[in-house]
């Protein structure tokens, strides 16, 4: 069998997520292994690098997966271009090592959240978008950001209850950019817990509007309490950017 | 009574365009006049300037409306703000002179159609955008715009039936320009016959593919045939930008 590494872009909105689910949801990765599967003529499964929640888009979704050596490149890109949905798009596919697998092999990701702040709706965008009415301070958030980097514990910043995996993970970078209307808040990380993004982008929206101080940030963190911790930004505001892997030497 | 001038955004995908219709029709007009009746208290009728078809977007349609003098213009943006569906906004609301109407007053129309020309299919956009897949040749789609400018009979332009109205129309400007995976076609004219901007540039691009020459349209315009002409460009990709009124003196 060959192994090969796709890269998906999808519009979350109208899926209950990438993750493949009993039953007849409609996911991501249930979509896309259904062509794949239609193409090869026997079940072919995926692993996502990233489990986005329903509502969560993906610019840089990473998927490894096994054919048959019969089937090219080619094949696979003129069949995926032909048959995936309108919201669901082949950003390329290439020959991976043997044993590659997009999520065990990930060594980071970035997400991105938008936040619209604008006195006014998005009529357009209102799918793609998190509308926050109030100014955002965008240096108190960039204060308050400074303290999620490095190596710590996000039990507060999470709505995950297994505890066999740990909370530990490790931020590089958290940029906060205005872009016309919109915030954007650029996460960098080795890893994220379930809904750990959107709490942290919920709490520095809490901080830009005044409501919470940069520098409680720390103590959220050590009362490692999810109470505590701003509200869970929605997810349509969400887009997993890219995925990163060592390279290959 | 009070005269009102409204200038409304819409993403006209879900909506049978613009115009009020009888039976159970989603339309634009309806649903704001919905909202303007409760608000009012007595049934408001509003006059727009553009009849936008079904499923064509408007960033800046007008309309005109009547109130009793009790009810304030922020009273309408409230309301408006408060109660519109999120596919619709309030871009303003000015007092107008006393015999103001939207669509008799109007003396232009600036139209844009969005084309998506990349080499991928437009994912986030895909219900704002026409995809046109191969290259457009823009200077070619240049200089067959530049015989539809001038006031010329577009009878070969439209789907428009009646002769009452006559089909002579003056086009002031047309400009084509690249915008990253987007080309945006836009259209200043006195008026519009029915389907003319979208059939003007699904001719302008079977130019830009290649299909016909760019010298072809003056032949095209002086057969007023509508089947030489090009096809009708569908709705998706067409914006009501702006409405031009006289300078009140």
């Amino acid at each position: 069998m060959n192994t090969w590494k796709l890269v998906l872009e999808y519009d979350g909105g109208r899926y209950h997520g990438w993750q493949r689910q009993p039953g007849l949801k409609n996911t991501v990765q249930g979509r896309v292994e259904h062509v794949l599967s239609q193409m090869a003529g026997v079940p072919v499964e995926i692993d996502g690098a990233g489990r986005t929640d329903a509502g969560v888009h993906a610019l840089g979704q990473v998927a490894s997966l096994r054919l048959d050596p019969a089937i090219s490149g080619e094949r696979v890109r003129s069949y995926l271009d032909q048959y995936l949905p309108d919201d669901i798009r082949l950003v390329s596919v290439e020959a991976a090592p043997e044993r590659f697998h997009a999520r065990l092999n990930a060594t980071g990701k970035h997400y991105r959240y938008r936040i619209w702040n604008a006195g006014h709706k998005p009529v357009f965008s209102r799918y793609q978008v998190f509308a926050v009415a109030a100014p955002l301070n965008l240096e108190g958030m960039r204060q308050a950001a400074r303290h999620f980097v490095g190596t710590q514990d996000f039990q507060a910043f999470t709505a995950q209850k297994s505890k066999t995996k740990g909370t530990e993970r490790r931020i590089d970078k958290i940029e906060v950019h205005g872009r016309g209307p919109e915030v954007h808040v650029d996460v960098w990380g080795d890893g994220f817990l379930h809904k750990m993004v959107r709490t942290l982008v919920g709490t520095l929206i809490e901080v830009g509007e005044g409501k919470l101080a940069p520098d409680a940030v720390p103590d959220l963190l050590a009362g490692r309490t999810r109470s505590q911790a701003g509200f869970t930004a929605p997810p349509q505001g969400l887009y997993l950017v890219e995925v990163f892997y060592p390279a290959v030497s």
